[in-house]
């Protein structure tokens, strides 16, 4: 496969951060509040295993823009996993 | 670019699930409940638009789990902003 043209790499920068940043409020209220109850860790763990998978499959296509997406949003992701562990307990 | 391969897109297509079926609860429950309270209406608009761009990205690249992902994705966003504006009414 050819690298992804610089143009359309712009596009998918914009759309990682207009989806990334809309995921951030969810995870600073979480670790404010120090509850996670409203989030489900059933549907957080499939949505981890998937932003993995996609993060897998922008790397295989030489994606910039989705490989930078993904690991920003598995680590937020994560961040949500953990306190719904945490506060488990 | 040249088409991205089957065996790629599989894995595209496994996340596609994954992520797209993480969001349904969520719409599922402001359909039920009839109250989008707890979303935020600036959040999931920002998000609506950056799948939008992930949808125009995907079609650049020629990639079919993206398209398909983003498109039902953009779906279950519009329904979610329409019941938030609805519901403001």
């Amino acid at each position: 496969m050819q690298n992804i043209p610089i143009e359309i790499e712009v596009i998918g920068l914009l759309a990682a951060c207009l989806t990334t940043a809309s995921f951030v409020p969810q995870v600073y209220k979480i670790w404010k509040t120090k509850s996670a109850e409203s989030v489900s860790l059933t549907m957080f763990s499939m949505f981890f295993i998937g932003v993995l998978l996609w993060l897998v499959y922008g790397i295989y296509i030489k994606s910039v823009s989705m490989t930078i997406a993904n690991v920003i949003t598995a680590s937020l992701a994560s961040i949500i996993i953990y306190y719904k562990l945490k506060l488990k307990e």
